[in-house]
């Protein structure tokens, strides 16, 4: 298997592309793909002041990575989940990757909450932990933005990842996902900053790829309560349907974007309301996330970040860590 | 396992439903379910005159017959194919149901056209088979209602059926098979017979265990064609899923049904023309099937019917058959 530029071994096979690669010319062939994919959705445009959401996985560390590599300033900001043997591993790969780039991340810790991670803090809201967890996500990166005046969260969802939620919701036809789901969703009443996946037709492999050949040191273990869930199950179906016919995730993602997102976003009706606490749009008239700190009997004030920023230690102390 | 209702021996589990029935319980839950979905789809109208698709296999003997118990007088249609093995073994168990249905079928063979089966005929008219019987079974099922005055052409389709081509569909969002794809489709214009399946959300095992609970005799092989059709692949993968949650195919169908079909239908623009020769519905000037018989230097006069009329026979010729 040779580089179909430049003839020296392969390091990989593209088969939705039907092409092969050598190390230099894939990560040069991922980054002008993202950058293809960032300029025709207009995902990131000029003037504005984007932010990655983090996890330590491969997926959020490599376009933390590109972008700022192919010149888009971006910071960052994790959630710390609180588990044992995962938050904690996971920020110290993300701090890396911020001293190398030399950028700040904001991190906002579960536990400022009530004192216990994920798991438990479900359990008290009575729901399941991957449902608590998106809650609180979509709020505080949200948050981030708003607070701290960036325009554009940047996530790392890949092609798997949007194919699978995708699958997941036209077999059960949810019309509130389905006609919402997108690849940039545009910011709305100063409330709601702009959200965009700049890697939306890169395959999980693909960027796997990218971030060992660049050395990025991520998190390999999948969130633990992540095992078994469905999304998993769709990504199985879906790759071996990929196997048949190479380029089917990209087509069933795009063709959703061109057919459904084209006929259906003028009927989506504007429902939402503005939480009449925090300001954050809402179906009701308190949102999610004012509910539960109700609910913890604790302000809006635990909602609060810490800053880790390298550019302000010195050299000195960069090493040292 | 005990019968819901009557509390014997069960015979089948319908996970789906959370319940399992003995053997009269099943068929009669089956027809309950059939009728329901004919009343509440207006598959069937009073007045109307169905007539039934027939291949010889478990779906379309088991709704002919179904049909005819409910009290729908309905004859059959039957294209042979003319495939080794297999065309004459299924025409033999349709006259089987047609004499004890005391019901008409009009046969068409394919070997009027070109003298060869369709096999041979794809390849004159280098379709592949499958794409070659499916245009020439829609032109010539529409053809035997328009010309003996049947106004409802009833088909066998099942849920697997339905869930497996709308996945298909869905799956590289094949807009104009998408919003067409119905379980009602209206007659138009006088040339298109409305064509209605009265068993969309009855499964395939369900229809297998009432075909062999009423010892209707089928053709068990599926056509040779068929082997390693795409739909097989899809039909696996969705029993896997409804394996993990039973009930998953029929809200997929269901759902499209609601969601998709009341947004998209209205936006579906009707661009058919009429076929200059024959008034068949086309998109071009001409239909598939006169291009067909132009190519094979034919005329219409090749496209008609035997019949075979159980009820003619007497009571001695028809125990002797």
């Amino acid at each position: 298997m040779k580089c179909r530029v430049c003839g020296e071994p392969a390091v990989i096979s593209l088969k939705a592309y039907s092409t092969a690669l050598c190390a230099p010319h894939f990560i040069s062939f991922l980054e002008k793909r993202t950058l293809n994919t960032i300029n025709k959705y207009r995902l990131i445009e000029n003037g504005e002041k984007p932010i990655v959401a983090v996890s330590g996985g491969k997926d959020s560390l490599s376009v933390w990575f590109m972008l700022n590599k192919l010149g888009y300033a971006a910071d960052g900001v994790y959630i710390n989940l609180g588990i044992e043997n995962y938050s904690d591993i996971s920020f110290a790969k993300i701090e890396k990757m911020a001293d190398l780039l030399m950028k700040k991340v904001y991190s906002f810790d579960i536990k400022r909450l009530s004192d216990k991670g994920i798991d438990g803090l479900a359990k008290i809201l009575k729901r399941v932990p991957c449902s608590a967890c998106g809650m609180i996500k979509r709020y505080v990166m949200n948050r981030v933005c708003i607070e701290y005046g960036y325009t554009t969260l940047v996530t790392g969802h890949n092609i798997d990842d949007e194919a699978s939620a995708l699958f997941g919701n036209v077999l059960y036809w949810k019309e509130e996902y389905l006609g919402k789901k997108n690849v940039v969703l545009e910011a709305r009443h100063g409330h709601l900053s702009k959200k965009v996946k700049p890697f939306f037709l890169c395959s999980e492999r693909d960027i796997a790829a990218y971030a060992i050949l660049n050395n990025i040191d991520y998190i390999r273990e999948e969130c633990p309560f992540s095992v078994g869930a469905k999304t998993l199950i769709y990504k199985d179906m879906l790759n071996r349907l990929e196997q048949l016919s190479p380029g089917t995730k990209i087509q069933f993602v795009k063709g959703y974007l061109k057919s459904f997102i084209k006929n259906r976003q003028e009927d989506i009706k504007n429902t939402e309301n503005f939480c009449s606490k925090c300001g954050y749009p809402t179906y009701g008239s308190i949102c999610n996330m004012c509910r539960v700190l109700e609910r913890l009997n604790i302000g809006e004030g635990h909602i609060c970040f810490d800053e880790y920023d390298p550019s302000v230690l010195d050299t000195t102390e960069r090493l040292m860590t």
